[in-house]
């Protein structure tokens, strides 16, 4: 049995939990809750960055971030399930990734600056630096969406993963300016109905 | 020819050179320079999260992040150059990749506090969510430290980037709190020679 330590919201953990779906681990994966910021939490002594997630293996070796750990469920599942074997496929859908991944991290400190700080210490130029790589993020995938699909690769999951923690933390999706996005989150959900048990909720 | 848009001080841009190193492209690789803070800098048309290094492909083709840079010279020189083909390697040398990027970048977070925010904006309670991952980070290194190569992997490459920026930042190795560390680095010069071209400097 592989453990996984996460939370209901985060988004790299959705990532994770739909990688095992298309990896045969989703039956495999006990789920850990995490509270990232308590200290007493024994996520620090499996990751000393405190991030989830963390996927602890059989033998007790602990394996992070997502995309290693994505990696590791690919592996383990012989090659090529959500990691395209074969370049250039590889290479798009790893860009992918990483432009879903870091949309999601500009958007986790817009989101920290309200959690982390009063109101009087926000810092307006922080938040529009972050709020333009996320703007700029999501008008490129407008611009270009990714094709739906029942068999998607990491770099389409990961776009899915964070379109829907957009919505749920910002209601990025139903604000009417990414339309082709909102489609593409529908598509998604209709041809992989398992997603949606893995909705970010608190 | 390829092109590298990277700054003299980027950590994560320094893992790409050192990995160009090992990957038969170091005489490939045409430095642009460029300004992550500058709305008119091509980097945002090239990567939309603003971010740094972003290769650009003989055909225009964009790649980012440094992770999926260093994948791409690595399948280019055939595979296994610095990212090991066969596992368990593969998988210590990608985790601990991501153990030197998490503490690079909680440490940039650290330092972007005095570079974003007047001194009476600046919260501790951030600054020190960041610094526990810095220094966890750093503890778990020293505790068992990588080992010096000529010939090393990705895992091995990010945690000598990450030390010379800690250091070029923070004089985190000078310190003395990390001698194993400060001797893998010392080490890993030894072995690596051209290391020393890549040095992190303003």
């Amino acid at each position: 049995m592989l453990k996984l330590r996460s939370s209901a919201a985060s988004p790299f953990g959705r990532k994770v939990k739909v990688a095992a779906l298309f990896t045969g681990h989703a039956d495999k994966l006990e789920m850990l809750p995490t509270d990232t910021m308590n200290p007493a939490d024994p996520l620090r002594q499996d990751n000393p960055l405190g991030k989830i997630p963390c996927l602890i293996l059989p033998d007790g070796t602990t394996v992070y971030d997502s995309r290693v750990i994505v990696e590791y469920l690919d592996h383990e599942a012989g090659g090529g399930k959500v990691i395209p074997a074969a370049w250039p496929a590889r290479l798009a859908a790893l860009k992918l990734q990483a432009l879903a991944d870091g949309i999601t991290d500009a958007a986790i400190l817009q989101l920290y600056e309200g959690r982390f700080r009063a109101p009087e210490k926000h810092e307006p130029a922080w938040i529009a630096h972050q709020g333009g790589k996320v703007e700029r993020g999501l008008g490129t995938l407008e611009a270009n969406p990714p094709v739906a699909s029942a068999t998607p690769d990491i770099g389409v999951i990961s776009v899915a993963c964070m379109l829907e923690w957009y919505e749920f933390r910002f209601s990025g999706l139903s604000s009417g300016k990414y339309p082709k996005l909102a489609a593409f989150a529908a598509e998604f959900n209709r041809l992989v109905p398992a997603f949606a048990k893995t909705k970010p909720h608190a």
